[in-house]
């Protein structure tokens, strides 16, 4: 069954607050090579294999998976 | 500067109530190819290049940005 990886990032320019806090608990656990986390949502969508999966595959993350004002997202389809 | 790509994943044995909830609103978009949604977490860590990053990472993940108990995780580190 094809499958999709969809990944959603908050655009760059933004502020992660979620990784902000993420960053802050390493190293204070002591990991001081973390220079920056950013936190993004990753989705697997199982598809039949039906139709131009690629282009359905955009216009769902257009439409519901991803917020096109504040973020970024990218997909790859597996056969 | 070496950057870390960390994917959290719910193990495949439990209920993902986002991803049904996210499986039945794009099927009532009319996307009838969708099969199945599964939601976890996209992590991108940028890391100073010191010591054994995969190491590291492989702690962290341990540690705090996942929960062994119910998410599996993986990671690349890129140079």
């Amino acid at each position: 069954m094809p499958k999709a990886k969809v990944y959603v990032t908050l655009k760059p320019t933004l502020l992660d607050a979620q990784g902000r806090v993420l960053q802050d608990a390493l190293q204070s656990l002591g990991y001081e090579t973390v220079q920056g986390v950013r936190v993004g949502k990753y989705l697997e969508i199982e598809l039949s294999p039906n139709g131009d999966l690629h282009a359905q595959v955009e216009e769902m993350c257009r439409k519901l998976l991803a917020n096109p004002v504040i973020e970024n997202f990218r997909y790859e389809v597996e056969p």
